[in-house]
């Protein structure tokens, strides 16, 4: 369930995806009332031919994963955090649920279908909107005490004598490198209305980044300023967690021929890693990875999977 | 092994502290030098009377735990990272060795002996000369694949448009916040030359607290940078582990009626973490602290030590 989408599939005993869809997130609508609209949807997806196990839900929030329940009080889908979700599971299908931060459900397909196969301890990162991470340490998902743990990248703070955050911390990262910034961080940039920025629509990092391409100066600078943000985010969590491989994935990796040297550039000259570096990698399962990712918690949580 | 002084225990088989010293470092002969001259001190910590089955040494600097060798080219102890540390254990006493990280090593000495009693999840942060990290989750060391995890909060970027730390990064939380970076603040404060600390010997944290608490505007301002900045520093890697508890060590810890509600502050005001806030304590085994880690983790390590 993302802010603009939600992904839906059913997948099979061995997590191959059978069927899927996409629908409008309608993220104004509350929690409780946007699950029971999905239950025509889910019953849609299912298939006769098929008995129904379990449902999954990766949610952008910080999740409870024993209790199954949202704690962070995120923007969409109001009263979130007071769902029973659980119940409406329970209610609909008579089958157990689960529910996990979309970073870790994302980081989790990667490691068993995707670029994090083979590998034990994995640094997830997303770059987009805004700035997602999760952590793998010895084949299993970092949740921490309150399961903060790992999921705070785009809250870490890299400039802590500058702006607030709307999170309430200063200098997050994503006040620096987020799409939800751009605004703001180019109108600090002198002569910025003599960029094409100034008169489009939207602000993304695709059109920052083509704009730059075409050499225009407000977009190199807004783009360079995100790249530092974001490498010295990145350094910060390898040596927090000292990674065997690191991968990026979100929309922003389109552009990864540009990104990924420049990361690498900065942990060759700013990382205490040793010469040989890290091993980065854009993520492969990009469409699926927070479905198959669900999937393999099941098979991990519940004995009838296997 | 510190930059300063060495200190120096015979352990006995159930961890108790049989009898101490304390030596100066003598941090500017080689390693290999410093070691051979430590053979006699060593024989004369001994007592007939007890087998010795093994050394420990916690050092500060990144340390390959596995393969004993130090990684870090630390500026203490020229040349420590290609001393041969196991060969002159078995050269001398004939018995295995153990080196680790001291901050590692303190945080394993709370653990079993002091603030961190009864919990299995710790950070550890040691605010002094410099800042010192630790880690420990489910009751294991965090390591990580080139033995950085968790030791490099000291060089966290928490100010990425910064200045270089002279570790190669930019706004190390160590350039904004440790004794060795007061004097270069303190030129950055207006009209300083009026402070007391302007004529001070030698600017350290203590001097610092202590002309704050007199009225000195220079000192409460250099006061509060620091205390910022170790608030970001540790609000950052709260999210990083969310662990049960932390411990703070360190010298500057003498001031910690001051430090510790101003960092609780922060953790309210900026932190994700829930009301409950987390549980802060100065660390308690301040002096033998690392000694009491080096034999634990030789009971971890060696079933002889059971």
């Amino acid at each position: 369930m993302g802010g603009t989408r939600i992904k839906m599939a059913l997948l099979d005993q061995h997590g191959e995806i059978v069927r899927a869809t996409i629908l409008d997130a309608k993220a104004h609508m509350s929690m409780e009332y946007r699950l029971e609209e999905l239950v025509a949807d889910i019953n849609q997806l299912k298939r006769a031919d098929y008995v129904l196990k379990g449902i999954g839900i990766a949610f952008p929030g910080i999740i409870d994963f024993k209790n199954k329940q949202i704690i962070s009080r995120y923007v969409k889908y109001p009263n979130a955090h007071t769902a029973d979700i659980c119940g409406w599971a329970e209610k609909h299908w008579q089958v157990p649920l689960l529910i996990e931060n979309d970073a870790r459900a994302a980081l989790v397909g990667e490691w068993q279908h995707g670029a994090g196969k083979g590998y034990n301890n994995l640094l997830m990162v997303t770059l987009g909107t805004g700035m997602g991470s999760a952590v793998l340490l010895e084949g299993h998902l970092l949740r921490g005490r309150n399961y903060l743990a790992g999921n705070l990248g785009g809250h870490m703070s890299i400039d802590f004598e500058g702006e607030f955050c709307n999170c309430g911390n200063k200098g997050c990262v994503e006040t620096a490198g987020s799409t939800w910034a751009l605004s703001k961080n180019l109108e600090k940039i002198p002569d910025y209305q003599d960029s094409s920025l100034f008169k489009a629509k939207d602000l993304s990092f695709k059109n920052i980044f083509t704009a730059a391409a075409q050499g225009d100066t407000t977009a190199e600078a807004l783009k360079l300023k995100s790249m530092e943000a974001w490498s010295a985010a990145i350094i910060n969590l390898l040596h927090a967690y000292d990674p065997d491989k690191l991968i990026l994935g979100g929309g922003i990796m389109e552009s990864k021929a540009e990104i990924i040297p420049f990361i690498e550039k900065r942990i060759r000259e700013r990382s205490w890693l040793p010469e040989t570096g890290i091993q980065i990698t854009a993520a492969v399962q990009t469409k699926y990875a927070g479905l198959q990712g669900m999937w393999q918690l099941f098979k991990m949580e519940h004995t009838s999977f296997n």
